[in-house]
């Protein structure tokens, strides 16, 4: 695990429309299940901000990471998600250390 | 996995200690492998912040994640990480909604 790449997303959908944008990304999350470089993709929720969408994810690598966006039926899913994305989304790049529960 | 308790909690290192604060919740880490309902409990880095340490972490609930911190040995290793701490810790309480990896 040390050394894998986490990413945490936070997406803040248009007013009333979170659970349209958390559906689309959990279908993206089940299309993730084939990949084994793909360790983690949790999708979560928060009562203190409910716009707001978050992603937990941890993969073998950043390149990882990328190349599976690249995919044309990703890049599908993405321009689905755009409309009902309010403002840029916060991305933090981690480097896992350790821990439990990988 | 739908329902269950995530939490996000940043951690910024006094200058030039991140490593030992790491170290000690590596050790806390360690300690709560037998805990059935702590699902993931990582420790992360940034290049992007080099004194900050993140912990990534899914309980079956917010109850048994305030739980944990009880024991005397838990907090015996947070009066320990305390001076090494530069700030208020940022929490962020999370709702899993789905997705891949526990």
């Amino acid at each position: 695990v040390p050394g894998y790449y986490g990413f945490i997303g936070k997406f803040r959908a248009q007013p009333g429309r979170r659970d349209e944008l958390l559906a689309i990304l959990l279908a993206a999350a089940e299309a993730l299940r084939g990949n084994k470089d793909c360790l983690l993709y949790l999708l979560n929720t928060s009562a203190a901000e409910p716009d707001a969408v978050w992603s937990n994810e941890v993969w073998t690598s950043k390149a990882a990471h990328d190349a599976a966006l690249e995919p044309e039926d990703v890049k599908a899913v993405i321009r689905q998600a755009m409309p009902l994305i309010a403002g840029a989304p916060e991305a933090t790049e981690l480097t896992v250390a350790g821990g439990k529960g990988l």
